[in-house]
C-alpha cells in the first residue's frame, strides 16, 4: 500500500520526491543494466541489442502498471507504453530513445563503452547521457509517484525510440500509423544538455539535418601515381575540392541558397543567449580547442543557436597504412551532414546541395551522391505556454538553480513530427546532460546529481502541469 | 662444358640466345619462386621476406659463379654480386630491387598477390613487372652466356636494392660506402617500362619525388556535430581544404616557386614524344578512365614526361563505417607527394611546401607535417653515348622493333644517385614493363613475350657494350 494512503494523507510528490532520493542506488543499478545492452542503431549487427533494450524497458514499465506495445518499422522498433489513470485528467507524453551511437574509436575508452562505471559524480559509459539515463529519469519519476501515491498525478504515455541515433528515419511513419494512441496534453523530450551545471535549462528550438555519403571515382584500378602522375585526375583530391567549396574562408556555406529563410535571434533570445554566455568557456574546454569554427563575425552560441553549417564526418581513400605508398587511388568516400535552422526548407537545400556537389565533379571524376536515410526539418516552440511555466518552476526547484531558455545545436527529429502531428499540443525539452557530457564521443556520462535532480523535476513537472492543465 | 667451346668455336651470343629459348620454362619457374616471398619494404612486419629475397637472389648467383655480399643499411639490406672476367674487359653494373610495393586493396587481387599465375601471355603477381621480373631478366641472361660461353663478355656486378618502394631512403648510404665496389664503365637500370608492347624503348628521363604524411588535429575528442558544429574547427574539412588549396583548377600547383627551373621538352624530345603519342591511348585504356588530370593545355605525355605534380594518395579521417555518425572528428590524415622533373630543387621545393602547409592551417586545426624517408630528385641523362648506341640496337635486334627514347613519369632514385657518384659513367634504363602492367596495384603482370626478349636484348647489349667500350 502506498506510503501516503497508510498515513492518510492526500498524494503529493513530497513522498515521491523522498523515495527517489531513498532508492538513488537502485535506480543507478537499474540504469547499469540498461546500458550494458549495445543498442546501436547504426550497425546491423546490433539489430538484436535493440530489441534486447526494447524488452528491457518493457519489463520495467510493466511492473509499473503500464501496458506496454512494441511498434515494429521497417528499421527498429519502438516502444510505447501507456498508464491511463482517469480520462479526466490530462495526458502527457513522454519521448526518448533507447538506441546509442556506434562507439569508435573504441581505444579511447578508459573502460569498454559497455561496462558502465561510477568515477566520482559521473556514470561513464555509451547511452549514460545520450539517452537512456535521461529516459531512465522519467521511468523513476514515474516509479516514485507510483511507489508512494499508488498512482500518477495525469495519464502517462511513453514512446521511446528505437532509431533517432539514425536520424529517426521511420519515426514520421509510427505518428502516422499511431497518431491517436500518441495524443497528449503536452509532450516532453528529455534528450538535450543543460546550459550548464548551474543552468537547469529547457531547449525552446534544435537544428535540423540532411546527412550524405558521397563516392567518388576515377580510374578503374589504383594506379602507380608515377606512369599517371599528371595524366588522370586524383579521385581523392577531387573530393576534397568538392567538400572545400562547400565552405568559404569566412566558415559561410557556398551552396546556392543555402541561407534562404535563417532568421537572426530576436531580441528575448539574444537575452537568453548572454545569460549564457558563460557556455562559451564551457564548450571550449570540453571541445579542447578554440571555438574557432563556424562563421566569422558571429557569436559561438550565436552560430550554434541559430546558423546552418556544413561538416565532414568521415573521410577515407586510397593508402592509410604505415610509411608510403605512391598510388592515385580508385576512389574515395565522404560523409557530410547539413545542420538545418529554423524556416530553412530541408528538400531546397537538399536539391541545392546536390546540384552543387555533382555540378563541382571534374572531368575523371564520377561522384555518388547517397542521401542517408533520417534527418529533417529544425524545431522551434513557443515558450509562451503554461506547460513552459510548469517546466520552469519544476526545474528552479529541483535545481535550486534559476532555469534557463536555450537552444540546442543537435537535432531531434522527433520534436518537429511531434508538432506537425498535433500542432496544438507543446513539446517541451528538459534535458538532463551537460555540454561536456561526450555525447557520441568516447566515455560519455551523465552527472548523477542531474540524475537525482532530473528525477525530482519531473516528478513535480507531472504534478504540476495536472495542476495547471486543470486550472486552464 | 659450355656449348661453343665444345664446338671448338669463339664464344658470341647465339648460343646464349640459343639456351634462353631452350630454358624459359625453367627461367619463368624461378621468376615464381622468388615472387611467393612477401618482400613489401613499407611494412616492417615483412623485413625478414627483404632478406628472404635477397637470399634467393644470392643463390642463384652464386650458383653462376658471382662472389655475393648482403649489404646492410639502416633500413633493409641489399645485394651485391660480382664476376670479374679480365680485368681488361670493360665493367657493367646492373641496378635493380627485389622489395615490392603493399598489396592492399588485396580483395581486388583475382588470385593471392604472392601466388604468382599465368594466364595468357602475362605472369602476374606482386614484382612480376616491378622489379623482380627485370632484375631476373639480367640474372637469366647472364646464366645463358655462363652456360654457353663458359664466361660474361664482360665484367658484370649486380646491385639489387631492398628497399626501392620506399623511396631508397639509405641507398645514397650504400653508394658512399661502397663506391669503389660499384665503379663500372656502364650502369644498367631495368625497372621501367616500354612505352607499349610495339616500342622497346629506353628511358632517359625519371621523375623525383618528395612524400610527406599530413597530421591535422583539432578538439581534444570527437565531438556531437549538433553541439559543436559552427563552433569549432573541422580538422577533416581543414586538412581538404589545406589540400585542395594546393593545385588550382587549372591542374597548377600553388605552392610558391614549385614550378623554379622546370624546363620544357626541347625540339628533339619532342620528336620522340610524337612517335609514341599513341601511348596516350594506352594509358587511358589502362586507366580505365579519360587521361583529364594535371594541368590543362598541356598533352597527357608532355605532363607526365616534363611537368611536376601534387598528388594525395590516401586520407583518412572521422566515421568511416557503415551509415551515418555526427561527428566532428578530433584528427585526420593525409598521405601526399609531389613528382619533381629535372631542373627543380628537391630541398627548395620541400621547404615552400611546408611552409605553405603550414600556413594554410588555420585557426583551431594543429598541423603536423612529417616528411617521409626517401625521395630525390629527378634524373636526365644525356644519350649521345656509345652505350646508348648499344642498347638501342640490342633492343632492336631482340624485339624486332624499332626502339624509341622515352621519359618515365616515375621515380628510381638511384639513377640520381648512380649519376653523382660516378658523373662520367652513363646510366642506361632498359625496362621491360608494360603501361598497363598494374604495377603498385592489384594484379600486377609480366608480359612473357617482353620476359623473353629482354633476356635476349640484355645478352645482345653485354657483348656489344663490350666490343664498343673495347673500341672506344
Amino acid at each position: 500500500m502506498p506510503l501516503a494512503a497508510l498515513q492518510g494523507k492526500a498524494p503529493d510528490s513530497a513522498w515521491a520526491l523522498d523515495y527517489a532520493v531513498v532508492h538513488h542506488q537502485e535506480f543507478l543499478e537499474e540504469l547499469e543494466a540498461w546500458l550494458r545492452i549495445p543498442s546501436i542503431s547504426a550497425l546491423s549487427s546490433h539489430r538484436g541489442d535493440i530489441l534486447k533494450a526494447v524488452n528491457f524497458a518493457s519489463e520495467r514499465l510493466q511492473g509499473l502498471g503500464f501496458r506496454t506495445e512494441i511498434w515494429q518499422t521497417q528499421g527498429q522498433p519502438s516502444l510505447f507504453a501507456e498508464r491511463l489513470e482517469d480520462k479526466y485528467l490530462p495526458t502527457l507524453l513522454i519521448y526518448g530513445h533507447l538506441d546509442v551511437q556506434p562507439v569508435d574509436p573504441l581505444d579511447q575508452w578508459k573502460h569498454p563503452p559497455f561496462e558502465p562505471w561510477v568515477e566520482g559524480n559521473r556514470l561513464y559509459g555509451r547511452g549514460s547521457a545520450d539517452d537512456k539515463g535521461q529516459t531512465m529519469i522519467h521511468i523513476k519519476a514515474c516509479e516514485s509517484w507510483i511507489k508512494t501515491a499508488g498512482r500518477l498525478p495525469l495519464n502517462v504515455k511513453f514512446i521511446i525510440e528505437g532509431e533517432e541515433e539514425v536520424g529517426s528515419p521511420y519515426f514520421a511513419d509510427l505518428l502516422k500509423r499511431y497518431e491517436n494512441r500518441l495524443s497528449s496534453d503536452v509532450t516532453v523530450v528529455s534528450d538535450t544538455s543543460m546550459a550548464g551545471k548551474d543552468h537547469p535549462s529547457i531547449t525552446y528550438s534544435t537544428r535540423g539535418l540532411i546527412y550524405y555519403e558521397l563516392l567518388a571515382t576515377g580510374p578503374g584500378i589504383d594506379l602507380h601515381s608515377g606512369g599517371f602522375g599528371g595524366a588522370v585526375r586524383n579521385p581523392l583530391l577531387a573530393l576534397s575540392q568538392i567538400l572545400s567549396a562547400m565552405v568559404d574562408k569566412k566558415g559561410k556555406v557556398t551552396i546556392p541558397g543555402f541561407y534562404q529563410g535563417v532568421a537572426p535571434l530576436n531580441k528575448e533570445e539574444k537575452k537568453w543567449a548572454r545569460r549564457v554566455k558563460a557556455l562559451e568557456k564551457e564548450w571550449a574546454r570540453a571541445a579542447g580547442v578554440s571555438l574557432a569554427g563556424g562563421e566569422t563575425g558571429i557569436s559561438a552560441i550565436e552560430r550554434v543557436w541559430s546558423r546552418p553549417t556544413f561538416e565532414v564526418h568521415g573521410l577515407s581513400g586510397g593508402f592509410q597504412g604505415e610509411g608510403s605508398k605512391t598510388i592515385i587511388p580508385q576512389s574515395a568516400m565522404a560523409k557530410v551532414s547539413m545542420r538545418l535552422v529554423p524556416h530553412q526548407d530541408v528538400e531546397a537545400v537538399a536539391r541545392s546541395f546536390e546540384r552543387c556537389a555533382a555540378r563541382l565533379a571534374p572531368k575523371g571524376v564520377k561522384i555518388v551522391i547517397r542521401r542517408l536515410p533520417g534527418g529533417g526539418p529544425a524545431f522551434l516552440e513557443d515558450v509562451k505556454q503554461p506547460a513552459f511555466e510548469a517546466a520552469l518552476s519544476s526545474l528552479q526547484e529541483a535545481f535550486k538553480k534559476e532555469a534557463v531558455f536555450i537552444r540546442s545545436g543537435g537535432s531531434i527529429f522527433a520534436c518537429d513530427l511531434f508538432k506537425r502531428a498535433f500542432p496544438k499540443v507543446p513539446v517541451v525539452l528538459m534535458g538532463f546532460g551537460l555540454p561536456d557530457e561526450n555525447a557520441h564521443a568516447p566515455n560519455e556520462w551523465l552527472d548523477l546529481d542531474n540524475f537525482q535532480n532530473g528525477i525530482t523535476a519531473c516528478a513535480l513537472f507531472y504534478e504540476r502541469f495536472a495542476k495547471a492543465a486543470r486550472v486552464g
